[in-house]
C-alpha cells in the first residue's frame, strides 16, 4: 500500500515521461502540467495512492479530453467541463468516484486528471487502461477485460453534455468521435467506470510513476552532463531505433484524428539511410531505407518516440519540424498487447499496415 | 374537453392526411399506420385528447424516429426502441409521462406515437409542434417558444442509447443527426418533454384530428365518385398550384438528409408550362416555367403536396417516379409560421432558397 505525494516539481517530470510514453500524440502534456500544477499550488499535491489502498467494491472514474491533438491543446483551459461530464456520469451511476485515474499514460490525458482529482480532493490511482496512449477510447486493455467504457459522459464548454450508454466500446468510440467533431473538433469526458475489482484485473498499475522515473532519469541526465537520450533508452528498457534530421513532413488534421508522416535523413551510424515515422494522432509505424534494404523499425502497439537528439526532450507528432534532429526510440509495450485478440485490436493491420507484428527487442536483435 | 377513441380505420385515414401533411417528406405514413393499428388490435383503440383533458402541470412527451425518410421507413419494425428512448427520458426526469403526442403532422412520426400510447395505456394528445413536417428537429413552435426540445433520448435497435442535454435546439439537432448517421441513417428518440402548460403555449393543436378529417374527406370524395383532388383542395384550405406528369427526377441521400428535384411537364391547364419542386426531405420549394415566365408556385413554410391526379392519394418525394400523373397542392401553414422569427428558422432563405416567402394564397391569387 503507498500514497505518493505529488507536488509542482514531480508533476515536471510526469509530463516529460507523459510525453514520452505518448509515443507522438496524446497531445503536449504542457498544457495541461500547467493546469495541473495550478490546481497543485492551490489545493496541496496530488495524493497518487495503489489500488490496494482502495476497497474492492469502491468506484474510480476517468476523465479524458477526446479529440485531435493540436485542436486539445488549443482548447484545454479549465477543469470545469471534466467536472460536469465526471458530476453526469455519477449522477447516472448514482454513486460517487472514490478515486479517479488516467486513462492514458502518455500526453495531455495522462496529466488532466490531476487537476480534477486535486481540486475535488480525490487521490489518483497510478495507473490507466494502456502504458501508452493510443487513438480510440476502445483501444484500451479494459476492452480485451470486457470492461465497459460506458456509461459516457461528453461535455463541452458551452453548457452541451450528454450521456451514452453503448453495446460495446466500438460503439462507443463511433458516436464519441462524431460528438467530438460537432463539438468543435474535441471534448471533455468521464468513462471507463469500474470497481477496484476490475481496476485491478485490467489497469496497467503503475504507469505514472513509469511515467514519474523517465522524466527524473531526463532531468538527472541533464543535471549530470550525460547523454539524455541514453538515460532515456535506460529507463524505459527501450532501443535507440534511428538517429537523423527530418527532412519531411505530411500531416493532415480529418477531423477526427490527426495523421501524417515524418521522413528523417539519417546522421552518425545511420548516415546514408531514411526513417520514415507514420501517425495517427500516435506514431505507428517506424521504418528504414538504406543499403541493407527496408525493414519495420517497430510498430505498434510498442511505442515510437521522437526525442531532441541533443536534450532528449520529447517531440509530439504535432511538434516535428523539419531540421529537427532526433532520436527515434523504440519501447516495449506492456506485455498484455502481445496477445493475439490484443493485436487485433490495436496491432499493424488495425490501421490498415500489412505487416505482422514483431516485438521492437526482436526487431532491435535483427538490426545490421 | 374531449377524448376521441381512434380505431383501426381511423388510422387509415389519418395515415391520408399525414402523407398530404407531411408535405412529401416525413416517411410515407403506411408502415407507421400498419404498426399502430397492430396495437390497436392487441390493445384496443388509441385515445386522443385534447390537453385540457389533462392538468397544466403534467408531463407530456413525444417520440419520434430521426433519419432519412427511406431509412426509416426500412427500419421501422417495432416500437421496442422508442419505448426505450422514453424510458431513458422519464428517468432522467424523474417523472412519468401522462400522454404523448406527435412531433410533426406529417409523415411516419404523425402515426408512430399512437402505437407507443395505445402499447402504454397513455393517452395521445391531438397536437403537434409544427402543424407539417420539417427536415430539423429543431424546426418547430416550440424553439420559437423557447422550449427545449432536450433531454433528448435516442435509441437504436442494438442496445445504444443516449441522452443528450445542449444549449439549444440547434446544437441538439446536430448531435442527433451526426449519431443518426452513426446509428445507420434513422435511430429512435424521445423529445420535448413539457408540461401542458408549455404545450397549450406552443403546439398546434388539434392538427391529428386535422389530418383525420383529410384522409376522410378523400376516402367520402371516391365514395360518392367526386375529383378527390377537390375534396383534398378543399378540406385543406389549400391551392391546386399546377397538374402534369413527372419528367425527371434527380435524388440523393447524403446520409443526412434525401435531397433532389422533380420536374413535372404541365397537362390540362398547364400544358406548355412546367414545373420544378425542391425537396430536402420535404418538399420546400415550387417553381413554375411557363409562358408566363417563372414564378414561385408556393414556398415553405407553406406546404407542397404531390397527389395522384386520378386517386388523389398523396405521394411523398420519396415515392414520385417517372411518368406519375400528379397535382401540386399548396396549403397555408399555420399562422405562427409566417413571424419573422418563424420565417427565420424555416422560410425560403433558411434553407439556401434566395425567395423572399409570401403566402401561398397570395401567390395563388397572383396567377395569370
Amino acid at each position: 500500500m503507498s500514497t505518493t505525494l505529488i507536488g509542482v516539481k514531480d508533476l515536471d517530470a510526469i509530463a516529460i515521461g507523459a510525453a514520452l510514453y505518448g509515443t507522438g500524440g496524446g497531445g503536449d502534456p504542457h498544457i495541461g502540467k500547467l493546469l495541473a500544477q495550478r490546481s497543485i499550488r492551490l489545493h496541496g499535491p496530488t495524493r497518487l495512492i495503489t489500488l490496494d489502498e482502495l476497497d474492492d467494491d469502491d468506484l474510480i472514474v476517468s476523465v479524458a479530453m477526446i479529440g485531435a491533438p493540436a485542436v486539445m491543446l488549443e482548447r484545454l483551459a479549465e477543469t470545469g467541463p471534466l467536472i460536469t461530464a465526471l458530476r453526469e456520469l455519477e449522477a447516472r451511476l448514482g454513486r460517487k468516484a472514490s478515486a479517479l485515474f488516467s486513462a492514458e499514460v502518455g500526453g495531455l490525458n495522462s496529466v488532466i486528471p490531476f487537476s480534477v482529482a486535486t481540486e475535488l480532493g480525490l487521490p489518483l490511482v497510478d495507473g490507466d487502461t494502456m502504458g501508452r496512449a493510443f487513438p480510440q477510447l476502445d483501444m484500451t486493455l479494459c476492452t480485451l477485460q470486457g470492461i465497459n467504457a460506458w456509461p459516457l459522459a461528453l461535455a463541452d464548454e458551452k453548457g452541451n453534455s450528454m450521456l451514452m450508454n453503448t453495446i460495446d466500446n466500438a460503439h462507443l468510440e463511433r458516436f464519441a468521435r462524431s460528438i467530438t467533431m460537432d463539438m468543435g473538433g474535441s471534448c471533455y469526458s468521464a468513462l471507463y467506470s469500474m470497481t477496484v475489482r476490475q481496476a485491478k484485473a485490467s489497469l496497467v498499475q503503475g504507469s505514472i510513476s513509469m511515467t514519474h522515473r523517465a522524466g527524473q532519469a531526463l532531468f538527472d541526465a541533464r543535471a549530470r552532463h550525460l547523454d539524455p537520450v541514453a538515460a532515456l533508452v535506460r529507463v524505459s528498457n527501450g532501443h535507440c531505433l534511428f538517429k537523423g534530421k527530418v527532412t519531411d513532413l505530411q500531416r493532415k488534421i480529418d477531423g477526427r484524428w490527426s495523421k501524417g508522416l515524418a521522413a528523417i535523413a539519417g546522421l552518425d551510424d545511420f548516415e546514408g539511410s531514411s526513417a520514415e515515422l507514420n501517425y495517427q494522432n500516435e506514431f505507428l509505424m517506424a521504418r528504414i531505407s538504406g543499403p541493407g534494404g527496408d525493414r519495420v523499425l517497430c510498430s505498434t502497439p510498442d511505442l515510437i518516440a521522437t526525442v531532441d537528439l541533443e536534450t532528449g526532450e520529447p517531440i509530439t507528432a504535432e511538434q516535428v519540424r523539419y531540421g529537427l534532429r532526433v532520436a527515434v526510440l523504440g519501447l516495449p509495450c506492456v506485455p498484455e498487447w502481445r496477445t493475439a485478440a490484443a493485436l487485433a485490436l490495436v496491432g499493424p493491420r488495425a490501421f490498415g499496415y500489412e505487416h505482422e507484428y514483431q516485438a521492437v527487442e526482436q526487431l532491435a536483435m535483427e538490426q545490421p
